[in-house]
C-alpha cells in the first residue's frame, strides 16, 4: 500500500455523529423534516450577532484590499491580539499582553498546535477526562503522543481525582479539560480547578517536569448562572485554547487563539514552539478578515438565552417523563442516561421514534447519550411525545 | 526539555525572507519609506478584483447566518467543488466532478495534506526541484518523510532529468513541481511535463509503486503569454494543490483545494487519505464564507497586467545595467545571478544601497537572488539607480 493507512482510516470512517446526521437527512426525505428529531450535531442554531455581518460589510468598504485580505504575521494581527488581551483582562482581572496570544484557525487548530508543541517522544502521554470530545484522540495521536483516559464522574461530571492521580506518570505532558463540557454540559467548579491545580503541582514536583493544563474553552460564554473559573488564575502552566465558533456562531470561519501566559514555565520558548507547531502544521496565519472582525466584535455573543430556553424545555420535559439527565450548566448539550446498559443499542432504538441522539461510547462514557439542543425550540417541543413513547418501550 | 525542540526551532528562527522584511520596516523609519527598495515578500500588491468584496457584502445580506458561517462538510461545499470542477473542465477540457476536490485552507494546507496522505514510513522520500519554496522542506519533514533535492537547471529553470532520475529510489513517493515557479518565475514547458511523465511512468513500473506528481499551482493564472500545461492531462498520478492567494489576491484568507483525479491509482482510497490527513491536521473545514465567495468569483483574477508591467520595467532595467536575469514567464519574481559567488554576501551588500533582495540559498540555488516584483511600480523605477550603484561596486 502506498497510501498512509492511518489517514485512510480517518478519512473513510465517518464519525458516529456525522453518520447519524446523514441518516437524519435521508429519513427526513422519507417521513418529512418535521417528523425527525435530529439532536446529533453541535452546529450553533442561533445566528451570529448582527455586528458580525455589519463589521464585515464596513471592513470591505473602509479597508484597502491588501490590508484586509493580505497575509498577517504568523502569530496574528497585533491589534487583534491586543483586543483579545484587553477583553480578557477587563473580564477576568488578568494581565495578559498581545504577545501572549497566537491566533489560530479555531479550537481544533489550537489543540493540535499545543499537542505538537509539547510532545517530544512517542512515550509522551496526554490525559483526557471522560466524557471528552472524540477528536482529542485523533489530534493527540497525530502529534505523536498517547491519549490516556480518566473515567467519568457520572455523578457530578467533575473530575475523579483518585483516577486522575493514578494515571499521571513521568511521561505525562498535559491534562486536557473542557469546561463548559461537550458532551456533559457540566462546568468545572472553582473547587475542582483548585484541586486539579494542586494535584498537578505536586505531580510536576514529584516527576521534575511541568505538567500542563490545556483548557479547551469554546463554550466559555455559553454558561447559565454559573461562573466559569479562568484557569490561568489557579495554575501557571496552563495553555488556553479558544475559538469563536460557538460564542459568535462562526464555526465554519475557523478563528480562535492559543494563550501562552507569561507565568508558564519557559514561556517564551513555549510560545516559540507554539508558533513552530503552527508553521509545521501548514497554518500560515489565521484568516485575515475574521481576525479584524474579532477585533471589532469581541465581547459580543449570539443570543445565549435561546439555548437556556431550549435547555429548560428539554431538561424539564425529559425529567418529567422519567429520564435521568445531568442538568447542564453550560454548552448546548444534555447528557442523558440510556434506558439500557448498551447506549449504542439505545440510540438505535431511539431511531424507531425518529429521535437521533449520539451514544456516548465514543466520548469515553458508555451508557449515556448526548442530546444537542442547539436546535429549533419547536422541534424540542414536538419531540417530547416521541421521547415518552421511547420511555414506555422500556417500562 | 519538555518542549518539542524541533517546533521550538521552527518558531524561533524566522525565515530569511521575514528577517529581511522586518529589517526593511526598521530601515524605512530611519531613512524614509521612499528610500528603501524592499523586494523581500511575495505578498500580492494588486487588490482583489472588486467582485470579491461585492460578493462578500451581498452574501452577508442574502444568506442566513447559519448557512453563511456554519460548518461545511469536511471536504467542502458541494456547490463550491462543483464550480471548481466546471471552471477547470471549461478551461482545460478535463472531466472532473465535485467529488475530485477537497477544499483546504490554502496551498500550504493542500501540500501538508498531500505529504501526510502519501507518507507511510520514515524512509519515504519526496523530491523537490531547485529552486524551490523553502517551506516544502518544513511540511515534508512534518509529514514524516525525507526531502530530496534535485539541483537547479540554472540555464532554463526546467528540470535536469539526469539528476532527477538518479535520485528516484524505491522510497520515492512523489515529485513536487511548482510552475509558474517561486522563485525563478519559470513556467515548465509541455515538453518538460511530458518528459517528467515519461520518467515517472518508467520508474513507477521499475519499482512497482506509483510515484506521484504533486503540482503546487498558486501562480497558475499569473503567466505572461505562455500556456501553463495542466498536469493531469499528461500524468494520471497527479495531485494538484491550488490556492486563491495569488490569483484573487487573498493570501490572508487561506482558501484553496486539493484535486485527486479519478484516473489516479486507487483514487477513492487516496481521496479518503487526503480527507483523513485534513482531519488529523486539525483543519475541520475550509473557511465557510470564502468557499461561497469562490463559487461566485471563480475565473476572475486581479489585474495580472500590472505584474507584467512591473516585470518588464525591472527585467529591462536590470539587464540594461548588466545583470544576468532569467526572464520570468509567470509568478511575480525575478531571479537574478548574484554579482559574487556568495549570494548571501551579495544580498548583504545590496542592503548598503537599501535594496532588499532574498539570497536563494534557502531555495536550494545559491549564487542567485529573488526579487519579488509584487510591489509598487514607482518603487521599481526609483530603485534602478540604486541597482546601478550596486553593480558598479563589483566592476
Amino acid at each position: 500500500m502506498y497510501i498512509n493507512e492511518e489517514m485512510y482510516g480517518l478519512g473513510s470512517c465517518r464519525s458516529v455523529i456525522r453518520e447519524l446526521f446523514e441518516y437524519g437527512k435521508k429519513r427526513a426525505m422519507e417521513v418529512g423534516r418535521e417528523n425527525v428529531y435530529d439532536f446529533s450535531l453541535g452546529n450553533p442554531s442561533i445566528p451570529a450577532p448582527d455586528i458580525v455581518n455589519e463589521t464585515i460589510r464596513s471592513l470591505t468598504q473602509e479597508l484597502d484590499s491588501l490590508s484586509l485580505h493580505g497575509y498577517t504575521s504568523a502569530q496574528g494581527d497585533q491589534e487583534t491580539r491586543q483586543a483579545v488581551a484587553d477583553y480578557l483582562n477587563k473580564t477576568h482581572g488578568t494581565d495578559f499582553t498581545a504577545d501572549n496570544f497566537y491566533m489560530t484557525m479555531g479550537a481544533a487548530a489550537s489543540l493540535s498546535i499545543c499537542f505538537k508543541a509539547l510532545t517530544c517522544t512517542p512515550d509522551d502521554e496526554i490525559i483526557v477526562i471522560a466524557p471528552f470530545f472524540p477528536e482529542y484522540n485523533v489530534f493527540i495521536k497525530a502529534a505523536g503522543a498517547k491519549c490516556v483516559v480518566v473515567p467519568a464522574d457520572t455523578e457530578n461530571f467533575q473530575i475523579r481525582f483518585d483516577e486522575l492521580s493514578s494515571r499521571i506518570t513521568k511521561n505525562t505532558k498535559a491534562v486536557v479539560i473542557n469546561s463548559p463540557n461537550n458532551p456533559s454540559g457540566a462546568v468545572y467548579s472553582e473547587d475542582t480547578i483548585k484541586k486539579l491545580a494542586s494535584v498537578l503541582s505536586e505531580k510536576s514536583k514529584e516527576f521534575g517536569n511541568p505538567i500542563f493544563i490545556i483548557a479547551d474553552e469554546p463554550y466559555r460564554e455559553i454558561a447559565y448562572d454559573v461562573d466559569v473559573p479562568f484557569v490561568t488564575k489557579y495554575y501557571d502552566n496552563t495553555l488556553v485554547c479558544y475559538s469563536y465558533s460557538k460564542s459568535l456562531s462562526l464555526p465554519g470561519e475557523r478563528i480562535g487563539w492559543v494563550l501562552v501566559p507569561k507565568a508558564a514555565e519557559s514561556s517564551d520558548k513555549l510560545y516559540a514552539a507554539v508558533a513552530g507547531a503552527g508553521r509545521a502544521l501548514g497554518y500560515v496565519c489565521a484568516p485575515s478578515m475574521f481576525q479584524k472582525v474579532i477585533t471589532k466584535c469581541i465581547g459580543n455573543t449570539g443570543d445565549v438565552d435561546a439555548y437556556r430556553q431550549n435547555r429548560d424545555i428539554l431538561y424539564n420535559g425529559l425529567t418529567k417523563i422519567g429520564y435521568h439527565c445531568y442538568k447542564p450548566e453550560g454548552a448546548f448539550y444534555l447528557f442523558v442516561k440510556a434506558l439500557e446498559e448498551n447506549s449504542d443499542a439505545f440510540s438505535e432504538k431511539a431511531k424507531e421514534e425518529d429521535i437521533l441522539v449520539v451514544s456516548a461510547t465514543g466520548f469515553g462514557c458508555p451508557g449515556w447519550v448526548r442530546i444537542s439542543y442547539c436546535v429549533d425550540k419547536n422541534m424540542i417541543e414536538r419531540s417530547l411525545p416521541a421521547f415518552e413513547r421511547l420511555y414506555k418501550k422500556y417500562e
